[in-house]
């Protein structure tokens, strides 16, 4: 492949190459979770990992830098505006790589795949001991990546790792945003506790749900919703993720046939990422310009479909037909009133992956401040379990009675996700921040959404969201283009305000 | 990743990572058929064709040149055996790459894609005339590889287009094994056909057939004959297949709700592909060496299983009572005897997928003779329909009245895999050959398939051929192994004499 004069269109090409690596990765890493014979995973991690050699390989090999720097320079005239951002992009991109030498990435990578390991062992026998050396050698290593990248950037650690997740992210800005949260919801989930106590309780339907059925009815709802299956395609995995490759977005979810509720939810919150994905600039697929911005807003967009439309009184009068006619369901457990109930149920509890938006950023803003004070080398490893109980009384009001239902719940630690935790709420904001903008554009997205008309909703995000990819600089940039301001607190209070106090939505 | 100082241990660490490209190119490829949306497909494309540029990129590194050189030259002292014939290998598969400009591969490439698409259209609409244009542009590329190959290796061009499927084969051999073949089939297939006369027509079960149970029938099979499924899968495509990963192996089926015949049959014909990739040398399944020994030994295992074996009256009078059992079918159809006659019935007819065992060397002795004329310039691409039809009348005795179903029947030229169509009739010269040793290597091995015991038939195929992956330097050097002599058509004959003449097997 014979590499134009042009240092930007010399960029563009090697992008594309990478581009192709992702591909490729993201079908491996589908087929991984879903359809490979257990027997083939020692050899499947081998290839993933060769195939992220050869991607490191493209983006950090010296004429990358070259190019880079002429570009700057001004080499390329008349650049346009996508093409500058699909610049400063492919920058990020290469100083995320070059900043960390290569056999740290690989120390990272071993010490992660074996600590994962030990942390499924870990959580079923409850030994936080046990799990300490490998995590602790994980700790270690994320924590000379976050030296070597706050060194490169000139930045903050911590913020040096989320940066990876959420371009541009500092951690200052994230502690004014959940310190007004955590200002706030205790006293609005007591109301809310109080409120729910006099309102009767909501029924979960019993049945046997077949899995054909509830895959049809999922299938029924994205396309309704917007999903393309001539470019993506809805299968099974033990953790639900939107993955996929570049033009082929694939969702999962798990069945249980005692319980559509919450497959069925989970296929909503996937389908959200997925239209993302789907609807990401055609023309700039596979450049770092046509991405995703970052993971709060992709959280976002799962959340703007599943928590701000599917959770909704009109969504769900509009569902219980449907979940009526699919499994020939009766009686009270089947109304749009109980849905509503069963799917705004708000409660303390101990697991992150369960919990309801009330109390969903107690857990998140705990998880922020304990991977913080980790990485600050402010809090040690071995007090994790007593600051992990302390924090969930203080935020979430509970205190779990293990460490298997604390601090060994999620694998974000021992997989090497540290500054990942933030985003989860980030996006919660976000969503609402959005829904709220999209709803004061137009009386024909809410309205739509009660009636199976998810078009108009979908539009505005499509062109408010979806088609900008990575052109604004950041997701704060995304959010002021789309709604008029940064990201704040605001838009998310007045949604919880008018779901659970007003009943509205 | 840092090469050490022995040239051959940087070989093997280079192919090393050759192979996880080919791992994950073959699970993309098994993705593509079975599996992807349709709409992305020409993404997948590029994603293929990169993945195939960077592993083309690590081959002719002029590194590797110099590994080669080095090690050729003894650098490395005390290499054993299984070392050297991997340098061997490597050198092989480092000629081909090598021999061919990089420009002229993309140009086949890109030919050979337009071919494909223009060949569905012409097939269906039966046009030859329509698919001469772009067949010219593959051909004319074929014989530019091939002379460029033949220059590099010293040997005829058609040679040098049947050493990426047969190392070491030579089209004078051929001529020579298909010369006997040719003068003794005719005779033969009267013979058969007189007396298939005089004996009862068999008759096709009817009824409906579930796919759930043609699955369970065939995985129940397949598990008793030795498919590994913690290493493996069955799944459906368009064309059946053996394909996937390193230790990920991968057939595909196709099913027909009316007719669970051929589907079972092919199915075993895969499995035999896939027993001799899951019975390849553990500690080289990455390396050259670790490869199946060519197309021919490949096909010989295909052809062991199905023809040999699956076709076999005793195996028949194990199936019967299977097949019985899964469809709940009764009556003279779903008898042994009844079985054996449709599944040894011989026909001279047009097309060859659909060929018995006894008529289908005649078809591959046309295409040889043709692709060889073609490449070697003695017949031009607008005389192939008329020499096809006189082909077919010569060596089949039946003639097409069409060209779709006459000389655009094949995917093969339109694809650009000139020199493939001997490998086919090699394999089952092989499969004969090597099943009549095993047989006389221990009566266990012939009595254990009427009982469905088939341990003391894979035992030998392991340990005489799926075992010995590329180390004998060629598919005579193997047969030599394996059976005390190169290849011939001894055997062959005298299994269709037992089996057409005689019924005995």
């Amino acid at each position: 492949m014979t590499e134009t004069a042009s240092p930007y269109a010399a960029l563009e090409n090697r992008f594309a190459r990478i581009a192709r690596i992702d591909d490729a990765l993201g079908i491996l890493h589908w087929d991984y979770e879903t359809t490979m014979p257990e027997g083939a995973a020692p050899t499947r991690a081998e290839t993933l990992a060769t195939l992220d050699v050869l991607r490191h390989d493209l983006l950090v090999d010296p004429q990358v830098a070259d190019w880079l720097d002429a570009a700057d320079a001004g080499a390329d005239v008349g650049l346009d505006e996508w093409q500058r951002a699909n610049l400063r992009e492919m920058r990020r991109a290469w100083r995320h790589a070059i900043a960390v030498p290569g056999d740290l990435v690989e120390a990272s990578r071993r010490a992660e795949a074996t600590c994962e390991m030990a942390w499924r062992r870990a959580r079923a026998e409850d030994d936080f001991a046990g799990l300490l050396p490998s995590l602790s050698e994980v700790l270690n290593l994320q924590r000379q990546v976050a030296e070597a990248k706050a060194a490169a950037f000139g930045c903050d650690k911590y913020d040096a790792l989320l940066d990876a997740y959420e371009p541009g992210g500092r951690a200052a800005r994230i502690d004014a945003l959940f310190a007004d949260l955590a200002d706030f919801l205790p006293g609005f989930t007591d109301e809310v506790l109080e409120a729910q106590a006099r309102a009767p309780d909501p029924v979960r339907p019993i049945g046997h749900f077949p899995i054909d059925r509830q895959r049809g009815l999922g299938r029924e709802l994205m396309q309704a919703i917007g999903f393309d299956f001539d470019h993506g395609r809805l299968d099974v995995s033990a953790h639900p993720f939107c993955g996929g490759g570049l033009s082929d977005v694939r969702i999962t979810t798990r069945y249980d046939e005692g319980d559509f509720t919450r497959s069925l939810m989970g296929v909503m919150h996937e389908t959200g990422h997925a239209l993302y994905e789907q609807g990401r600039p055609a023309g700039w697929l596979a450049q770092p310009v046509g991405q995703a911005r970052g993971m709060a807003a992709h959280e976002s967009q799962s959340l703007l479909v599943e928590m701000q439309t599917a959770r909704s009184r009109p969504f769900l009068e509009y569902l219980a037909p449907l979940v009526r006619d699919t499994f020939g369901g009766d009686g009270p457990a089947w109304t749009a009133d109980n849905l509503y109930r069963l799917y705004t149920r708000v409660e303390r509890s101990l697991i992150r992956v369960d919990a309801d938006e009330v109390t969903y950023p107690a857990h998140i803003i705990l998880r922020f401040r304990l991977e913080r004070a980790m990485i600050g080398g402010d809090l040690k490893l071995a007090d994790l379990p007593g600051a992990w109980a302390e924090g969930m009384r203080a935020l979430v009001g509970v205190v779990p009675p293990n460490d298997a239902l604390g601090c060994l719940q999620d694998i974000h630690w021992p997989g090497g996700g540290w500054g990942y935790f933030p985003t989860y709420t980030l996006g919660a904001l976000a969503a609402a921040q959005l829904f709220e903008a999209a709803r004061q554009d137009g009386s024909e997205i809410e309205a739509g959404i009660g009636h199976g008309n998810f078009g108009p909703l979908v539009d505005w995000l499509r062109s408010h969201v979806h088609g900008h990819g990575s052109r604004p600089e950041n997701g704060d940039a995304l959010l002021e283009e789309a709604t008029g301001r940064p990201l704040d607190t605001g838009a998310f209070k007045r949604h919880l305000n008018r779901r659970y106090v007003e009943r509205a939505w």
